[in-house]
């Protein structure tokens, strides 16, 4: 990738998404979370990180109501619709009311089993690597293609991992005492 | 909490430590990473940021020389000498050293086998909670309490699993095409 005039090296920095790649990683969202919060006493899993902002609880509520409405849905509205039929507008706030009364446990197991049948649904469609350049219409972005909705479940697994594991280690922001400047979860610096 | 004159809840936002909290998460980062990461391709395994950024591989490696020589080294040392010995300093570079050559899958069963012992090593020091108020010398910081490791030992773990992530989303920077606007992995914003 040339960059300011200089070739910049990308191999270790950036990824094109492929079928098998993607699908890798989506497979192992759930366990990843079920590995780092089940069981967890309640304060853990009901912290937050002050006002409006999310619970490792409400993350897993809003990734169940992610595969109900929102990524294979939208794989099979630009399969079968194309750029003609705009995406359904996704509600970032179902979770509460989805999640009401549940327990953490009830919904990593709902998550693995939608995210299983997610995957084998997205097998069925039987697509090859080629029909990632397929375009669909994002009621927002405009034209958008397989590939990028393909990528952009990956990473919005991946930012929801970060939450949680930031929404965790933040509660130990005074606890950890003069070794908050070295701890970037706590600082805020992302480097 | 008061801050600006106001009250401020902090009841979901930050914890005291305990060593029952602590040993809870700490137990569960080495399955939370081997089912994000175990069997995965080399690309994504030695996937990085940039520059001198580390791969996942590498932060594993950096995971188990943590247990090798500091955590509860340095909680033996505060329970031995007090503030009278200051703590070793810790190598931040030593997992390339002792990395070279290995599979990720054999660092992050030794990491498992290391874990494991730590916290079986920490049980067997027959800690109460009245004790993380004992006192010790950080080579930089100065005077430090048990409890305050114990936190950064989970905060860094948590600091870990989010950079582990990150790294991995964020090879999807271009993939994602417009989305990078809503993803904060891609986006750089912590919020």
């Amino acid at each position: 990738m040339r960059y300011d005039g200089r070739m910049i090296d990308t191999s270790r920095t950036r990824r094109a998404v492929t079928l098998d790649e993607a699908t890798a990683i989506l497979a192992r969202t759930p366990a990843t979370l079920d590995a780092l919060l089940r069981g967890l006493p309640d304060g853990w899993i009901h912290a937050h990180e002050g006002g409006e902002t999310w619970s490792p609880f409400d993350v897993i509520g809003h990734l169940i109501h992610g595969e109900q409405t929102d990524w294979v849905p939208r794989c099979r509205i630009i399969l079968e619709h194309g750029e003609a039929r705009a995406f359904d507008k996704f509600d970032r706030f179902a979770q509460f009311e989805l999640a009401k009364g549940r327990t953490l446990d009830s919904l990593l197991d709902e998550f693995a089993t939608l995210r299983r049948t997610s995957l084998r649904d997205l097998a069925a469609l039987d697509l090859a690597d080629a029909d990632l350049e397929r375009r669909g219409t994002h009621p927002v972005f405009g034209c958008v293609t397989l590939g990028q909705l393909l990528a952009t479940w990956v990473a919005h697994d991946l930012d929801h991992v970060i939450q949680v594991a930031r929404v965790m280690g933040r509660q130990y922001s005074d606890a950890v005492g003069p070794w908050r400047a070295y701890l970037r979860v706590i600082s805020g610096e992302q480097g």
